[in-house]
């Protein structure tokens, strides 16, 4: 590489501190020292080795740039300013209410494939973006820049593992080893060697080098394309806020704004003394493919529709992983992935009709939901699984998931005491509401088999987050395989003129209810049940015309805490009509037992359902 | 060591593993095989290196065994039936209802100082009991077995970061590598190189032993204790059923019980066949110290009074810190702990009034939490702290924490689109709903610095889990010194004999009602003001007489998602009495803006409070 071309890929360096200083300092709040580090990391990736469109940040061959450090927000937004996406001037409205250009980068910009700024999740997230390279037969590569402070992050090291595992060459991360925390330096400070250990140990081709040095960078760049069956990891050294003399390398300057007029200018004075004059304009490369690849519309009047006789008995966690690997046949889109328990979630049928769309986690739950973001950040439909309860451990990759409004369809199979003898450390009784919590994200509750199978594949084409609960016990097959299921209904499974009560349940109570419904009947009470698969959107006018059919007289029972499930959702559907809910639900720690046990134990059996209903009808309105 | 007593520990190996095999084939469901692996760790472990009383096992002194790996429940339960706590009968009782020994471990026995069977997260906890040892002042040490498919989870990392980090050399870390997971080998089988190069890459002193030969174990404990400044993590080669030719080493017997009869017979006989005779009984070493140590009740009396006066703007945040500085001086059992926010949090004014008792985690919520685990569980008042939106990276330690009713007071600052520019994924508005869904959890939200003080207090005293969510924005003052804030109760902060509604707040939308009081005021319409300092448990009572006396039109405003907070909070507790609430409440993704912009974009400011009450009053009831 010829001198002035080296001479531009540092100009770019100095315009970016300029432009995160300049952006910050309007906004009177931000991170510049943090972007300062990066400037020249930025500067060659995308000046030099990215091979990108930069007037479509969306075309599908485009390498991939994932900023796993999100609070370098600003030189991220730089970046694609001096790419010519859009005008510099642009930058000033930094943290505005009526710009895009947010305190963390979210895809509602075009170029940004999801919300980072919770640490340690971009490099999960790049798995994702990295398989997906394979999954479209495509030579893009993916660039993560992380922050040293996040290597504190279990999940960095999930994705290690998960990237030497899956042998992603395809992949180069970088650490901007600036060696400043927020609130003090990080565990390592500048020991390049004690950092680069832990990554040679994980299997990573590892380079160390001087991250101010754009000779250096390039160099390591290089070597990562020649490394075959393993992923990079750069490790480049920095001084946080390096090329402002007053901040360089100082505690105290994270997340701090230069102030507007004398500070702020001073320092761009300073950095502007530093360019180099008659350095040539920058040329980006561009991919070799391009366009966006023609894909025909998976076509799914083909689905084969379930094959069940009424009454069988199928648990819903194996229903739908026959659903799943019968949507895998029609919908290539389609991935699954999973953390070692395939074998009671049935992803294993998935993977076995589809062994390259199936991506095993072992047990680290960010990573795989974290790869599922990226695959989907990029085209896939991906259904990450495992037992409900386990999902927690990935809840704030969810949120980011929900902020991010990807095409993640996550499934849960153990729900809630119904599991029995395990105990509670395997129940999920918060899975509704953490699930309800996500914007936008349908959150279902299949009670019998034909119903899931068709949700799996009502997921696949409604577009975000979407959430199953399956269960582990065998439940009877209660609709004939010819019944809908659309996301956001509900099925009124017993009902009368002269229904004293309105019972909801799903899943497993689902059946306590119907047992209910026998045993009032023959006192001569009459109730209306109704299967809630659909917990959000919940069918609100449905809800109202059965409570008003029933004298207001509303139960749910549910196999979850009394928090943020059922009794909430359907509380808060009929709230507007002025009616109360009566919810049945766990309501204390549960213990190991046998299911019907437990479900009498906490209150959510046949007959709690009967004395809720007498309780109810009682009580003269 | 005589060779007598090798054959005692054998003995008691192969005597473990029968009684693993008994209980859960009396069972019908466990998992004998992860148990049969262990068998020799576990009998060096309880009966020849660790010092505790087998009579009470709840001695402070006590060393410390964590199974992380919980699914192995059966073999801790034979374990604790061999030293003599109980008759061997009573295992046969396992996964019963009427018993204590549950599928996977809980404090419901006395041996378990923390539920476990969510992995990765025992040596979490550990690292909490290893950094207890310290704060007491004893030599016991901590001793912790971990499955080798642990090893994925991310938090095993961040415990391995810690550990190294706090110079634990009293933590005795061993995996019982028998290289199978749940559905298939692990990552790394018996590739016990490259495991322990992970474990020296992570500053680990490491042995590799073989995990079924009795002195290799023993010399490598006594390397263990030798080994000063840094933990030892032990790697056992072991086998997966060992000592059952029928399984031993073989895939799909993960969590698998010999049945009943003829299977469990034979295998029980071939062990039996193993047996030693003539061994002595073996000696459990007892430690040197020894009781209960007298502790000095903390004499809350002398806690100062909150130093404001009304008006003063002061950040929640901010008193909490204060606060939990002031409560460290009179209560030394209080300790805190953060994930390098400590100068946003506000709990560096902890660390500088007792350096001692604060531990710095870096960017590790998920160890922070489990350490907090680990100290509550013996006698420690642990209060973890990070931006609110961060704890959902420990939701499974917080529900497991739950599970273990431990005494840990989290921390949440920065709650809701109140925080303003940084953008969504720095604004927490689903943490309400994560704590409400723990049971006996106590969720506290307050508005003012004075409440902020009195329950940062009030949490320390009330046995159990508790957390308070703080804000990012100062807010006046609105309680004198002396006022008291019980968990359980609300303050009615405006009310008269003719209020036509009641508005709901806490935080800082509280101050958006008390803004729409006065603006509404002046319409000539009076509402009644509360607030919900207490979110869980609430004052069913207190919202009960307020909807009574308004008419049932009860208006909640929330900074927080319109799912499992205040809204639904107070549904659940007036629905008895019929009432339905109205809920103000964020319900689409934010962005970045100035906090006032961002109030009144998404429905919680004062103006909305206002509109929704004149609609409320436009009904006739």
């Amino acid at each position: 590489m010829t001198s002035p071309s080296l001479h531009t890929l540092q100009n770019l360096a100095t315009q970016l501190r300029i432009d995160s200083i300049r952006s910050t300092s309007e906004a009177g709040s931000g991170h510049p020292t943090t972007c300062m580090s990066a400037a020249e990391i930025v500067s060659t990736l995308f000046f030099r080795e990215m091979r990108y469109d930069p007037k479509d940040p969306k075309n599908p061959y485009n390498d991939r740039f994932v900023l796993s450090k999100g609070h370098a927000a600003p030189i991220l937004y730089a970046a694609w300013a001096e790419a010519g996406l859009f005008p510099r001037d642009e930058l000033l409205k930094l943290r505005t209410i009526g710009s895009d250009l947010e305190g963390h980068p979210t895809p509602r910009l075009p170029f940004v494939d999801l919300a980072t700024g919770s640490l340690g999740q971009g490099i999960c997230a790049a798995i994702g973006t990295t398989l997906n390279a394979r999954r479209i037969n495509s030579d893009y590569r993916t660039y993560v820049l992380l922050g040293d402070g996040e290597m504190a992050e279990g999940s960095v090291w999930e994705a290690a593992n998960a990237a030497m595992y899956q042998k992603l060459d395809n992949l180069c991360a970088i650490i901007d080893v600036n060696g400043l925390g927020q609130s003090m330096p990080t565990q390592f400070d500048h020991d390049m060697d004690a950092i680069g250990a832990r990554w040679k140990a994980f299997g990573w081709h590892t380079v160390i080098v001087d991250g101010h040095n754009v000779e250096a960078l390039l160099a390591a760049y290089d070597e990562a394309r020649a490394t075959k069956e393993r992923p990079t990891m750069i490790l480049a050294r920095t001084v946080k806020g390096k090329g402002v003399s007053s901040v360089e390398g100082k505690p105290g300057w994270h997340g701090k704004a230069f102030k507007k007029g004398e500070e702020a200018d001073k320092a761009i004075a300073e950095l502007e003394a530093h360019m180099i004059p008659g350095a040539p304009p920058p040329e980006i490369r561009k991919p070799d493919a391009h366009g966006h690849p023609p894909a025909a519309p998976p076509d799914y009047s083909k689905l084969p529709a379930p094959a069940y006789k009424l009454g069988d008995l199928v648990a819903t966690r194996e229903a739908w992983g026959t659903g799943l690997a019968a949507l895998g046949t029609i919908d290539s889109r389609v991935v699954a992935l999973d953390a070692d328990v395939k074998n009671s979630t049935f992803s294993d049928r998935f993977e076995k009709a589809q062994p390259d769309r199936f991506y095993e986690h072992f047990i680290a739950e960010q990573v795989m939901v974290g790869a599922a973001m990226g695959l989907a950040a990029r085209g896939a439909i991906p259904y990450p699984s495992t037992f409900a309860c386990f999902l927690t451990r990935a809840a704030d990759f969810i949120r980011m998931a929900g902020i991010s409004t990807l095409n993640v369809k996550l499934t849960g199979s153990h729900a809630g005491v119904s599991i029995g003898e395990d105990g509670p450390s395997q129940m999920a009784l918060e899975d509704l509401s953490l699930m309800r919590s996500v914007p936008e994200c349908a959150v279902l509750y299949p009670s019998e088999a034909v119903s899931t199978e068709r949700l799996v594949a009502e997921m696949a084409q409604r577009p975000g987050m979407a959430y199953m609960r399956t269960s582990r016990p065998k439940t009877p097959v209660l609709y004939e395989s010819t019944e809908r299921f659309p996301i956001g209904g509900c099925k009124v499974v017993r009902q009368s003129a002269d229904d004293a009560a309105v019972v909801i349940g799903a899943g497993v109570t689902l059946f306590e209810a119907l047992k209910a419904y026998d045993q009032l009947q023959a006192e001569g009470i009459a109730i209306r049940v109704i299967d809630l698969y659909s917990v959000k959107p919940v069918d609100t006018q449905s809800l109202l015309d059965a409570a008003k059919a029933t004298g207001g007289r509303v139960i749910t029972v549910e196999d979850h805490y009394e928090s943020g499930g059922i009794g909430d959702a359907v509380s808060e559907a009929i709230a507007g009509g002025g009616f109360a809910v009566r919810r049945l639900a766990v309501r204390e720690i549960p213990r190991s037992g046998q299911p019907d046990e437990l479900l009498d134990r906490y209150g959510i059996s046949a007959r709690h359902v009967v004395d809720a209903v007498r309780a109810a009808v009682s009580v003269t309105r």
